[in-house]
């Protein structure tokens, strides 16, 4: 526990053997099944996680701004998706980053790939983007006259080439359990199966790409799928716990956040981690409770498991409050003491700490 | 609406003539009623903004950790209260800071006291933190015995000054309207003077620090009070709008977000502008529909006030989601334009917003 004596401020405690097994798993699954793996990388956004990434084998990933590819390009990442619709106001930096390395972005209206026909000086590859259901970003599967309106109006630009279609299947994050992801899986691949077998005559090396979290982590059929990219694994959280993608044991980051007060009327701890350091990202517990993260104690480079009813039930901007219903655990914590978070949404915990170690 | 032109990621924009007007108001408030205004730099967290408070006659402030005294301090400013419960961890950064410029520290255990008798070696100020029925941290205002045993502890350490009582009446959030701000204001500074009779006598200079934003807003009667000390009125936000705070056209920051995609079929717009640009501080509207902004239009030097019937209701990562039931307003936004979003909490978006400009 050493880590922990020079610990002063909210920190993202990321242990590495967690996070390398994670990523072994993934990439194990990918190469069981010869599907690309192609990760992304807004989770950690960490130039350090990325090498872990590289030590497995990993050369291609995904990211979703241009900020982000900008990081990673610089750390010699040469081949990068921005799986995010294309912004126009970024045309001039997309160009600077096609000239060094092979980006593909995202097209899912006229105006963008007009733009895009327009302004670029230097190759890059783009995905049609697919709604599959999940409702947030894509054009519609069967909206067969915008995607090939999309393709004609790229055909004759030899710096555009269209490298397939791609999803995400967002919606499996609103799953309980196995059954529920996979049947949204399941529909999702399909529908892009379809699109892959109409439109692989005219464009014999189209590709499939798709990938959330929860379907990466538990699906085995892929069929049509060329390509994952999968983000959240890397750390996993408390909502991937909830949803079934994975188990305690396999949440690879903690926020410590030092013990300021206790008040023992109400049986409330406060530590210094509020709404700045964990996200205002909620989860509602078995019995419909709001909560903002479990709490684990540290252990010899790490932590133990979650503790029985105890949870972060408030924050403000650097306050949270933990209720506890474990009388036992607030006897034995202590003003001074370190305490555990286990994030509800790791990606957002990772954006909002500069303070990371790794054990 | 130049500034808009070189606008390619999501951004802060800061109306001076807005923040100025709402610093003024409150200087004013504060001066009318011959109390201290020692603001909270915790919703800005800048020192271009605080110049404007410098500018404005303020030179006593307010912030919730070390790592923002440490900024502050490094521009200059030299009386500074940290207004979160003393982080043990932390003795050291605070002992440097002590060193240099006026502290005040909060303390509501004997645990705190004890440890700052022990470590400190500069001469610090504190507060006792009282609880008046926001039930987030401080003691509670009938605890005497704790009050008296934490008084004891640092009566003979020289470099220990006790400076009076300090609250806040955090709950005034959860009001809706003047009338219900006022009821929770009067509650909380009555059990304050009461603490200030009681005490008086022993420590004839201790004063009375209060104010959360709403209370500073709309109170008139402050009987007792000595120092104010809020912070988000600075910005205001959608949430202060609700609370009753201020109107829309008080509030001094949106965030410009490009549009990167629009839904015919939805009536949905797409912008770049995410949960780590706005945050997932969410408000319910009149309906009970959860949103996490509301939508204005670029106008000369700043926006304008927000149209009807949109509303930002979905948030990912890196995208947001515009429902609009408002066809016109829909028709006339086009791939590549800029909104501007009116932040359900302005503190929290500023936190996460690097880019930030001021018009």
């Amino acid at each position: 526990m050493n880590y922990l004596a020079a610990l002063k401020r909210p920190t993202l405690v990321i242990n590495e053997t967690i996070c390398r097994r994670n990523i072994a798993r993934m990439v194990d699954m990918a190469a069981g099944k010869d599907l690309l793996l192609r990760p992304h990388f807004k989770t950690h956004n960490s130039v350090v996680v990325g090498k872990w990434f590289r030590e497995s084998g990993i050369s291609a990933i995904t990211v979703s701004s241009i900020t982000m590819t900008t990081l990673f390009a610089e750390d010699d990442w040469n081949d990068i998706t921005i799986a995010f619709p294309l912004n126009l106001r970024e045309l001039e930096d997309i160009n600077l980053l096609a000239e060094r390395i092979n980006l593909n972005l995202l097209i899912e209206s006229e105006t963008s790939i007009n733009k895009l026909v327009e302004e670029m000086e230097f190759p890059v590859g783009f995905f049609i983007k697919v709604d599959t259901g999940y409702h947030r970003t894509g054009l519609a599967p069967d909206n067969y006259r915008l995607i090939n309106s999309i393709l004609k109006e790229s055909e004759h630009n030899p710096l555009l080439s269209f490298k397939g279609f791609l999803t995400h299947a967002g919606h499996t994050y609103k799953a309980r359990g196995k059954k529920e992801i996979l049947e949204i899986h399941h529909r999702s691949i399909k529908i892009m199966e379809g699109l892959k077998l109409k439109y692989s005559e005219n464009y014999p090396g189209l590709i499939i790409s798709t990938g959330d979290t929860p379907s990466c982590s538990v699906a085995d059929n892929f069929t049509g799928v060329d390509e994952l990219r999968p983000g959240n694994f890397v750390y996993y959280d408390l909502m991937q716990e909830r949803i079934g993608s994975c188990d305690y044991k396999d949440i690879g980051v903690a926020v410590a956040c030092p013990v300021v007060a206790k008040h023992d009327d109400r049986q409330e701890i406060v530590i210094y981690g509020g709404t700045v350091h964990l996200s205002k990202e909620q989860l509602l517990d078995d019995e419909g409770k709001v909560i903002y993260g479990r709490i684990a104690e540290p252990a010899d480079r790490g932590w133990t498991d979650p503790i029985d009813n105890v949870w972060v039930t408030a924050l403000s901007q650097e306050h949270g409050i933990i209720s506890s219903c474990n009388p036992e655990f607030f006897r034995r914590t202590n003003i001074g003491d370190i305490l555990m978070i286990l994030p509800v949404h790791s990606c957002l915990a990772a954006n909002l700490l500069e303070d990371q170690i790794i054990v």
